[in-house]
């Protein structure tokens, strides 16, 4: 019987534990043991950890977070670290460890990777839709659900009110969820770090609205655009409408995951354990043209995923 | 047959649009003319208006903001705008004007019917509930639920990562809101604008959670309370935590109105009609001790509605 | 230190575990140790029951059913179960019960508290809010918020189609939920228990909507009014109309308690605790005229808390 | 400037407007005039129809159903019909018509572009997925989270009974929609219509849980398996158990659609408009591994699409 670990070291996503679920039930079935290793790489510095049988992930499908708890843990990146965490999986005979995260997550495994020798296949789990390897990220879905379902709520008050509203959603670097949920919302101008912007670009797209008898706008801006309450101020200046700023925050982070979270989750998890039961390198699993499949992890935190420039202008073509 | 008027002339609130279906259906079956004004004061100033049928309020019950629109109107608060107003009342051959809104929007319309003679009857809906003579206000409580539910998905992250979280509600100057939304989702600590807080203990409450094994917390805090941002950074400091700020913003103004606060908004709406019927005098609607009853506007404009101490007591035995 | 027992006997609603949590956070503060008997009076049978302490009802507030569980236990309703049941309650040293759930669930505590001399303090959580003694039960608030939910999305396939829908919502016996639900979602008919019905009233109510142009109907039926599936089939056969069936089930039953249902679970609380420190008799706690207060058990469970009539006439009235 | 047709003449699925809208905007801006026709193909034998204009599809994104309606309509399937039908587009100067729909509107579509000569491009939008040539249909991510949020609140009350509850989900004829719900939910057991079940099957998994310590169970059925009612009075039998049925129905059909299913219907619309443009033949849009893409539409209504075996296989795994 093989002995596999599994850890949720990065921020958390809706649809890791559906992930973590998925793992230990398809590896228990494979005859596999399963420690999960709890608040991250923290966890592996001081070897707190439970055995997670099929049973103790029971009723966790359609929770929010993840049950294994994160850390930040700056000891982890130390030379001293790397090596107490290596010598921790060694020492429970760990033969391939599973890392739910992001682009920072999978660092962090490839570092340990090298200096454990001991396998690590990733499973991509990040609002942010950021990781090089796959087409979409678990809790991705859910996040950009949540964020849609509370800016069609402002745009009650926009409407209303008859106002410009500023909304800013996660992405301090990558613009997958603004475009997406500026897509789903209809926004009027969407803003991604990937473009910058222009002001001048967006008073006019506000001022040609505004004599087309659409007074109400709502503008979907990243958070890693800028500071969007100066934004705010400053189509105020230009517009001389009223405008209003809206930070969704945290609760985009969180809730019960979608259906689609929850079912790249598991997919995921079956391809994560299918790569661990192979034994082949470090690997991510990931979502390929419309595919489960997986590329080599150091492919993936050695590139940067772009952006559909179509989904750019169809916005655009939309908001008319 | 009578003329009645309509006008949403403050902030919007989920429910409004329910209660206008109400008064336009049951004024309806009373034999009365209703004319909508829309964007609020403005409206009046501007003669902006249409004629409500049962039919021209179909399908509205479910849907957050106003039919009619608002908007800020300084013009209004000037002598010749309520000239103005009075005027346009006057000239529609409105014999009663029926306003959906807080204490500012009664407070506009206690000098409209002073200046007009036209009998004036208050609906209250606000998402604050701070008005006084009603226990509650149309919207409130669905302005509650989409706080609990946002705040529920974040305490999923405060969990997983063991945080201390900040979570701003509006309420500038009131905390009805932030109260039941903090018993609602087991607030740690809740700070409401009639209180003020001391910092420190806030840091004692944290730090006595923190021995018993309690390292999350949930911080609901009324925007009125001062600048959270900093309370935030200060938290951060003496307790030597990772705290987080959320600002939950304008998607609690919007939204699909809860059951209550639909009902509310049909119930006050009937009595609204029925007073409006008697035509004695200028009055709101509002319940008291469970039923629906109505007090003279100029009561309720004059008086502060106030918090109830018991339920600051029940919060602090909850969250142990 | 006393000790006190709390159980959830009977069909589960949401906001029982915000109620249990409450209770238990309560007592503790006034010094009582809680012990929580598992799966109802089968608990009381077989003794299954576990301590629950402040910490170990954390995380619950949110959650939907009873973490006590419950199961119809028959033999529960013998001389015998009531004797064993009594001596389970005095061999644990329990001084009163708490209990949570409906009106069949008081009868039997009625039953154990006079065969046993304990007290017995009765919280009302019922989705029916059949419960004589208190004017809302935790659950309803909730329960009528998911079956508004549910039919506003109904009415989108109704209004596309043109087509009469009927939908059944819980209450065999009463239809306080589906008068409140039928008010929120402003049904054409809403048909309850207490009143039968006569299709050809049904049939002329359509068609007069119809002539008006009303072609969508929501016909919202409490369970108890008879065959639903029937119902239909006559009103397709009288109008000539296409008519669909939904019965809505079992998910009012369940889901994460509204703002609303999360309160009244702790102020019911904090009301039965007090009633329990001054140990005067069996009582229901409740809402009355907008006030938490109490009523004996045994007068509530002798008589029928009565549907407003009102409330029927304004459905009538908003739905024209 | 060209002249194009729209129509939704089947079933109403959750994000057809957003679609409307879509093509509609993004047609304008290719300098087409859109006329949409009312009702399905009752409104091609009507002449029902309205010129839409980027402003006529504002504020729709976010609703349900179809703002175009849709009725079933027998005399279309006539030779009669389908003449009228073409006389139609010919005499409103029809150059194409987009029509959003399943299977059965892409039939008729068929039809009526032979008769007519004039072009067809379909949008496949139903909630069943069971359109050959496309992964994914608008509709189906909006009407899964549905039956997941509604199977999410049933769990609740099947564990705390510890009962197993037989789950309805759409789809008369294929099991998608079941499937996907089903692995969502975490169901013990799913049954499709492609499948038939064994009784003695279901009950031997539901023993072999109950042996486990897992006494709860979902088991989700597809409509088309058979008498659902049946089949819960069958389980009960063999088991022993309390056994609970709940069929979803038609909040299935409606709601606010997915960011998933507008963002869908959005690109799909441009496809729409691109093939319309090039004028080749008559085609449907469709997602084949993960791109936008189409293919002829004879083809799509020739074949069946099938069922992925593996995530059969993967939704027993998962439930153990």
């Amino acid at each position: 019987m093989k002995t596999i670990g599994i850890i949720t070291p990065g921020g958390d996503a809706p649809g890791m534990n559906a992930a973590i679920r998925a793992v230990v039930r398809i590896a228990h079935s494979r005859n596999c043991k399963i420690l999960g290793f709890e608040k991250g790489w923290y966890g592996l510095l001081t070897e707190s950890k439970k055995h997670l049988t099929p049973r103790a992930v029971g009723g966790i499908v359609q929770s929010g977070g993840t049950m294994l708890h994160t850390l930040r843990c700056l000891p982890f990146k130390t030379k001293e670290g790397i090596e107490k965490a290596a010598n921790t999986l060694k020492s429970n005979n760990i033969e391939a460890l599973i890392v739910i995260g992001g682009d920072g997550s999978f660092r962090g495994a490839t570092e340990l990777g090298t200096k454990s020798g001991i396998q690590m296949i990733g499973i991509p789990a990040t609002i942010d839709n950021d990781v090089f390897g796959t087409d979409e990220t678990i809790g991705f879905d859910t996040a950009a659900n949540t964020a849609i379902g509370a800016i069609d709520k402002i745009r009650d008050t926009a409407i209303s009110h008859e106002r410009i509203f500023v909304v800013e959603v996660m992405g301090r670097k990558r613009g997958f969820l603004a475009l997406h949920v500026g897509i789903g919302v209809g926004a009027e101008v969407i803003l991604i770090p990937e473009q910058g912007y222009d002001i001048k670009k967006i008073v006019q797209v506000l001022n040609t609205n505004s004599k087309k008898g659409k007074q109400t706008a709502i503008i979907v801006a990243a958070e890693g655009v800028g500071d969007t309450g100066e934004l705010a101020k400053e189509i105020a200046k230009h517009t001389g409408s009223e405008v209003r700023l809206s930070i969704l925050g945290y609760a985009q982070r969180g809730g019960s995951p979608s259906g689609r979270s929850r079912l790249l989750a598991s997919l995921f998890a079956e391809k994560a354990v299918d790569l661990m039961c192979n034994a082949q390198g470090n690997y991510i699993v990931g979502l390929t043209n419309g595919k489960i499949a997986s590329i080599p992890m150091n492919q993936s935190i050695g590139a940067q995923k772009s952006i559909d420039p179509n989904m750019i202008q169809l916005a655009k073509q939309l908001s008319i």
